[in-house]
């Protein structure tokens, strides 16, 4: 344990055992990869407006800025390893091929209206995050059922709904899931990550920025006012 | 205790007595003046930026708004009321007038450049909450020495510096001074005021707005791409 | 509005409207009521043990203490009202009575194994607060269709499980139902009322205890040391 | 950058340059030994009760665990660091040895009796983490300075007082300085570190534990009843 990293702690502390070479070169990748993705995701700006408001307390700041990760933000990743769950299980229990189990989930949230959790991007047609994280977990010997899954999800979602991409999300849950982790790990590795991030945010804005600088405009829109 | 208020509830919880109808009013009018200044409050903002990133617990984003409060925002009636304290215990050590310790304070504020709190505003000449309360104040026989102090405060900073009428903090202040609060008092009614306004600002981004609505422009001006 | 109350300001911002005065005694009522259940809760244990480690702000030790309510503390007075709104719109739309709606959806929970919230108490077996509140109901002209589902509701599980006494949470729930609160407005109460006495636990453990000195006995049952 | 680990993304985001093998070695071995020490400490503790409350939201836990971390808990390092700034600024400015500058801090705190941080433990004589981390900077050409500082206050309040070994803080701010890093990383790094122990901590708590599990007894020690 003296060569240990910090990621193989974590490892450690989830898994209960020690990481391979690989899967800590892939969990290091995922923990960079989500650590910091500037001032205006909604855990930095929290984090600024609290330090901004109670410059007594880092901790404050940083909880503040956990506090705003959840499904929306940053819960994807632990989404999309449910589905991948969900897809293997049945795959098992039906005797059917991982590719047919795809299918079927595709099916379903088209019948369903339901958005599939790991797929599409706002820009990319091709996420060239997934692809790095792919390549080296193939490399690495990592790729295994997740990672079959999430491809074979992504070629059934493109044939019945629309080019849709998968993205960052669904590239970490599908590693994820092959290193062992069970579905919640998505949102713990966020967790973990993106307070690197914070703590550097808050950093800078004690060193920089004045108390009470960050103005939000908001327009009214309620009720007008009474005539008495 | 059938007839008994929720701010009777917090006086006893506070200061382990009941409130005569008089503190009641009071602290009604202060706990009403600190609920809600707008969404563009950082309490406010960071609430909303939790509860638009986290719909799986209001209290996540209530408490992200209340870690905004500081001696930055909120503050100000807490740091005014150990001025009042100090000023109080200057006139009974030294045996001098109230006045004469306000003239002491201000006079060791301007050799230090200190900024006075309770006193100051961007936009009044005279801040009409102030005289609200401070009548109210008068009216239920409330005012003592805090009230005496802040006006002799006021009197000086305005001979000896600039214009600076006593703000609604610097009038908080004095009354929950009077009716026998400590210091940290001012903040602990401020977070109990603000907890009220915070409740409905999720309220409303839960039931109004879709999640991760809310976005933040920021003006990257760090280091240069390297040439690699 | 001069005499308006902090509880006034609560109903406005929540409802848009001023509270008559039967509402405002009733809404009095249920915020003493939730305020503080004394220092062992997890509300008041978390703060504590935030003011404990951290001793800079506060507003750190309040936002750990409102962390901790949810739907498993704190949140029953939601999930009650919510199966009121339930029972109601079922009666509604089938046009059957409130005591055939209560009925049927005790007839489900027994079926699906599924908790009643709002009833049941470790020790009464008719609790004195759901006497009181339902009284001053009655006497306020508040009671409405929300407390004679709550009546049925406690009846038809009385009858078909075992003695299941209408619990405080169940009482709160149907008289903030009948004020014409949605059910999110359970835990919001909740919050609000305990902010209140969060801060007078917050409070006492700056004032009389001294840092650190919480702690907790943890008996280790995991894995047992590797040999080598 | 394909190799960068985690800890090199700390460094990256904190001093705006790539970390070298030995600075992201001592700076794994420093989060892993903040990483958990036990699910008794204040920030564990508060953490299990939020998810013990409120299962809806592991972002709400995490940060009830953060929000217990201030200068009595976890922030030894930072005072630490501050205090070696101090010294090393003396020893510049009045041209004196470090030795000197040490001497003259541990006068002082002798003379107004503050503690030192960084000294001094419960149990040990000598802390085996301390070496094993000295050990590692001497190996990896990190020790400088702050090291120095340490080892020099040591013996100086060894001396002068009663035997004050240098325990995990103290060894940590060294190092720490020695990187480069301003005093607040002290806390931000040990935030860092122990978000990864909390992460592991709820995910046990909601793998493993009912709701609601945790009871603190409390002795009331108040005003007794009244007689009306």
């Amino acid at each position: 344990m003296r060569d240990a990293t910090f990621t193989d702690m974590i490892v450690l502390l989830h898994l209960g055992r020690l990481a391979t070479p690989g899967e800590r070169r892939l969990l290091d990748a995922i923990l960079i990869g989500v650590a910091d993705h500037g001032s205006g995701a909604p855990s930095c700006a929290a984090a600024r407006l609290a330090a901004s408001g109670n410059r007594q307390s880092v901790s404050a700041a940083i909880a503040a800025g956990v506090l705003t990760i959840g499904d929306e933000h940053g819960g994807a990743g632990s989404n999309c390893m449910e589905l991948i769950a969900e897809g293997l299980a049945l795959a098992a229990r039906d005797g059917i091929t991982v590719v047919a189990a795809a299918q079927t989930l595709v099916e379903r949230a088209v019948r369903k209206k339901l958005r599939l959790p790991g797929l599409g991007h706002r820009t990319h047609t091709t996420d060239p995050r997934t692809k790095a994280l792919f390549d080296l977990a193939e490399t690495e010997g990592i790729a295994g059922a997740g990672v079959t899954f999430m491809r074979a999800l992504e070629e059934a979602a493109c044939a019945a709904i629309k080019p849709l991409p998968m993205n960052i999300d669904g590239a970490l849950a599908a590693i994820l899931h092959d290193i062992g982790f069970p579905p919640p790990a998505g949102k713990f590795m966020f967790i973990i990550g993106r307070v690197a991030g914070l703590t550097a945010e808050v950093a800078e804005e004690y060193d920089r920025e004045r108390p009470m600088r960050i103005e939000f405009a908001v327009e009214y829109d309620g009720a007008p006012p009474r005539s008495e």
